[in-house]
C-alpha cells in the first residue's frame, strides 16, 4: 500500500509552501514515509469524485489502503500516531503535544485566516482600510500571548512535535503581513522549523509542482 | 484524583450553553466521569495563575493529577481516548471520527466565529450592514457542503462519536443567526445531539452556574 495525498495542481500562493499539503508533506518527511501525490485542479475540487473524499472540496486528502481521510489536522495527527517521531511516547507529554496541534488550528489560525480574507477577498471593499488594523490587532493578541508563553524556548514543549509542525505552519501564514516579525522569538521559532531537513524536502516537493 | 475543569464565572451568553466548557462537560457526561468545576472571572482569565494553565487566557482547562491541558478540542480528544464511549475502537473508523473533530473546529467553526465577531464586535461599524451578508454567505458555503454530505444520516459516521459532539456544538453557535434552520437536516442533527441525556446534564450544569 502506498500513501496518496492530494495537492493543488497550481497553488494559489505560487509555491510559497502555504497550501496545506505542505503540512502533510512535512509530517510524512519527518516520519520517513514515502508518498504519492495526486494533483487536483480548482474545478475538480468541487466535482463529485473529489467531494466523496473531501466533503468541503479542499486539499489535502490522505488515502492509505482502505482508509480515506481529509482535514489537515486530522491527517497530521494520524501520521503522528501511526509512525514514530512526531509525538512523545509518555502519556502526559503526548497529550500536551496534541494540545498544541489544536491550539495552532483553533486558536492561532482563525484570526490569521480572517486577516487573509481581509487582505484578499475584501481588499477592494470600501471598509478595507479602516477594518484591516482591527483584524491585524486580533492576530497580534494571539501572537503576543504565544510569544510571552514561549519566551526563549526552542519548541512548544521539550522536544519538537506535531504540535510545533502545525504551529510553525500556521505562523508562516502570518509572515507575509509583517506581523510575525513583530515577535522575534516567534520568527526565530518558525525559522527553526523551516531549517529542519524534513521541512526542506517538503517545501522543495511542493515548489517543484508549482514551478513546472 | 478528580478531574477539574474551568468555566466562566458568568458566561457571556448568559447560560445558552455556547461557552466551550459545555463541550467538555458533555464529553465527560458521555463517558460517565465525574468532574469538579473551578469558576474563573474575566479578570482572572488574564492573570498569571490562569495563564500558566492556558497561555491564551481562555476557558476551559482540564486538570487531572499531573496533567494540565487547555484547548477544547484537545480536552475532548483526551477524554475520548482515555474513556470508552466517544470513539470507535476500529482503527479506520476511529481515524474517521477524529477527522470530524478537526473538521468541526478548523473548517466549519472559523466562518461561524467570524460571523460572531461581525455581529458583536463590529455591529456598530459603518461597514456592518454591507459586510454581514458576505460573512453569512461564507457560513452558508460550509453548512451547505455539510448538509449535502450528511443527507439523511443520523450521525457523521455510523455511530455517535466525539466528532458529532464537536460538530453539533459548533453548529449550535450558528443557530442564533438563523442560518442553521436554513438546513433542516443539520437542524435535526443538532437537535438529536441536544436530546442526548449526556448533553442535557451538561447543559443543566452550566445553566445552574449562569442562573445563580
Amino acid at each position: 500500500m502506498t500513501i496518496t495525498i492530494t495537492a493543488f495542481e497550481k497553488s494559489p500562493d505560487g509555491g510559497k509552501g502555504l497550501a496545506r499539503d505542505t503540512r502533510v508533506r512535512w509530517a510524512l518527511e519527518e516520519v520517513g514515509q514515502p508518498y504519492d501525490v495526486r494533483l487536483v485542479s480548482f474545478k475538480a475540487l468541487k466535482e463529485p469524485a473529489h467531494l466523496v473524499l473531501h466533503p468541503f472540496g479542499q486539499i489535502p486528502t490522505y488515502e492509505d489502503g482502505g482508509l480515506a481521510l481529509f482535514e489537515t489536522g486530522a491527517i497530521v495527527f494520524h501520521i503522528a500516531t501511526h509512525y514514530p517521531g512526531l509525538l512523545p511516547v509518555d502519556g502526559n507529554a503526548r497529550a500536551r503535544a496534541i494540545t498544541w496541534i489544536f491550539a495552532a488550528i483553533n486558536t492561532v489560525e482563525p484570526p490569521i485566516l480572517d486577516l487573509g480574507n481581509a487582505r484578499m477577498l475584501e481588499a477592494d471593499k470600501p471598509w478595507s482600510a479602516e477594518r484591516l488594523p482591527m483584524v491585524m490587532d486580533r492576530v497580534r493578541d494571539r501572537l503576543g500571548q504565544l510569544s510571552r508563553h514561549m519566551g526563549s524556548s526552542e519548541w512548544l514543549e521539550k522536544d519538537f512535535s506535531a504540535g510545533d509542525l502545525m504551529m510553525a505552519s500556521v505562523l508562516l501564514r502570518a509572515r507575509g503581513s509583517g506581523l510575525l516579525d513583530e515577535y522575534p522569538n516567534l520568527a526565530a521559532y518558525v525559522a527553526r522549523g523551516e531549517a529542519r531537513p524534513a521541512y526542506q524536502r517538503a517545501f522543495a516537493a511542493q515548489w517543484a509542482v508549482n514551478k513546472r
